[in-house]
């Protein structure tokens, strides 16, 4: 394929930037893709792997004469990046990111923009819970969704710009707006990793405190013992649980207020569940878990859009009930 | 091999009994296998598929002549079974079980059987979101822990011949007091299944809520948004809140002390990552999610020991971040 664009710089080189930038090598999308990376490390590991042609640690450098550029950092480094490459775009530079919260995105980059370049904010859905450019790969975007989130202010051509690519990559364009996205993805993604995040915590202290119980009771000591049973329930949660913390922190202070408004909905249904089992109510119980059963066939019946996973990784993951 | 026991009786054909069932039958482990369920199309399924060499609807035929009884019904069956076979068991019958809470089973059988049956507690840590005589297969216990949560009453010969036929199967039999086993799986499977109910509950709720809503928002119509967005994170939550409804109801109530005893922390744990993002103290979530991260190393490192899962659907399942 000819290249979409003649230069590509990404900013940030981890798991979604060294991703991104396989899959465009793979199509032949791009002439040159430069990356900027704040880690001297970071910077030899991209290149040594091939996936840029070029890296460098001054993001004003890096984005000259590029035609596309795209944040790849954490939430929380957007507004400095968008500030120290805003004065170096040029002439029709199209500006894109792959954040998981929109508002924020736009809020935090749009204004310090020239009038001459044209920020389009995009979210892959995709992932997995490995992190830095060793992580990437090029099929991490194959059938997964990608949203773009235009608001009235979004340049047309620069949206169908950056929505072929991600179409040629391989990934299901789909476009909302960004306020809808946040309140979809607060309760598809950040509610249920800040469950995930909470219960590992949780029950991380509770192991330590069982296992000093546990020098008295009877000759059973055993240590460990949360992990080697993890199978019956918990290892689903720890998957997630092992998420980038960055990346996450960024997420639930970005999108605050519809995870806190999420968060709330789920405790008045946990506490309504826990007060069904202290009163002894099975019917209640039983008719939620009935109800639940269906959402579980409803989400089996979706073709497999998930983010990739390692099979290898996958086969020790996966459990269910017991 | 030669049989251990020459009839064997199972109570409840669902999808342990019947892999059990499956397990005896591929080892040779029992001269005959009795099955007694209520349903008649269970007790038709079940001979078809041959699981079983008879099969009936009352228990007392059923257990006649048993040198093994292994009640494989939900808990809230249990005193009822033990009250109806009490009368028929052979001399030096054992009786066992595999149900989820142990301090409930022993007191809810025990009770009721004769001087001359003993009974051996037990519970193996495997299973599938799946149930019914279809859903059991040979290699369910392959390589999974079997705990044995003997009384100071506990017969030592029977419960030896019960760690001997668990063991042959292929599962590793592990042996601990009743109430530590309700306690470490109160954590490691109750409350996480107490929660994955939860949160899937919720999110089916909001999703119809979301849709309502966005009849008005914009253009952007679109139905069933949460499912097809689950690969994002809440994918991971449906599997075990696909679980059989009757089954948790029943362990949950059973359990409840220790559940809400966990239920409690986990709540605490929750408001306070809670608190952290409205007051945006990103480092307390950043150190939560860090420790996080931790567990879910120390659990890759645990050999494969999850309950087995059909591929093909983990492929649907499987997720991660973003």
């Amino acid at each position: 394929m000819s290249p979409q664009f003649e230069k590509v710089t990404l900013i940030g080189l981890g798991l979604i930037g060294s991703s991104l930038a396989w899959a465009m090598k793979r199509g032949g999308l791009a002439g040159h893709i430069a990356g900027a990376a704040r880690s001297a490390e970071t910077r030899a590991k991209s290149l040594e792997l091939g996936f840029v042609d070029s890296v460098s640690d001054d993001m004003a450098e890096a984005v000259k004469d590029a035609d596309l550029v795209v944040i790849c950092t954490p939430l929380s480094a957007y507004t400095a990046v968008a500030r120290a490459i805003a004065p170096h775009l040029k002439d029709g530079a199209i500006v894109s990111d792959v954040g998981s919260c929109k508002r924020s995105a736009i809020d935090d980059v749009q204004q310090y923009l020239p009038d001459h370049a044209h920020f389009v904010a995009a979210h892959p859905i995709a992932g997995t819970e490995n992190s830095g450019p060793e992580a990437g790969f090029a099929e991490l975007f194959d059938g997964r969704y990608l949203i773009i989130t235009p608001t009235s202010g979004t340049d047309g051509k620069a949206l169908e710009r950056v929505k072929r690519l991600w179409e040629t990559i391989g990934a299901i364009v789909e476009i909302m707006s960004p306020e809808h996205h946040d309140r979809v993805f607060a309760i598809t993604s950040h509610l249920p990793h800040l469950i995930a995040y909470t219960i590992v915590g949780t029950v991380a202290d509770l192991e330590h405190q069982l296992a000093r119980e546990h020098v008295t009771d009877e000759a059973l000591v055993r240590t460990n013992e949360v992990v080697r049973f993890s199978g019956s329930g918990f290892r689903d949660f720890t998957r997630i649980a092992g998420s980038d913390p960055t990346m996450w922190r960024d997420v639930f202070l970005k999108n605050r207020e519809a995870t806190l408004e999420m968060l709330g909905r789920f405790t008045e249904d946990l506490v309504a569940l826990q007060r069904a089992i202290r009163w002894g109510e099975g019917e209640k119980l039983h008719d939620w878990f009935t109800r639940t059963r269906e959402v579980r066939r409803k989400v089996l019946t979706e073709p497999a859009r998930a983010p990739q996973v390692d099979w290898k990784e996958n086969q020790k993951t996966s459990s269910d009930s017991d």
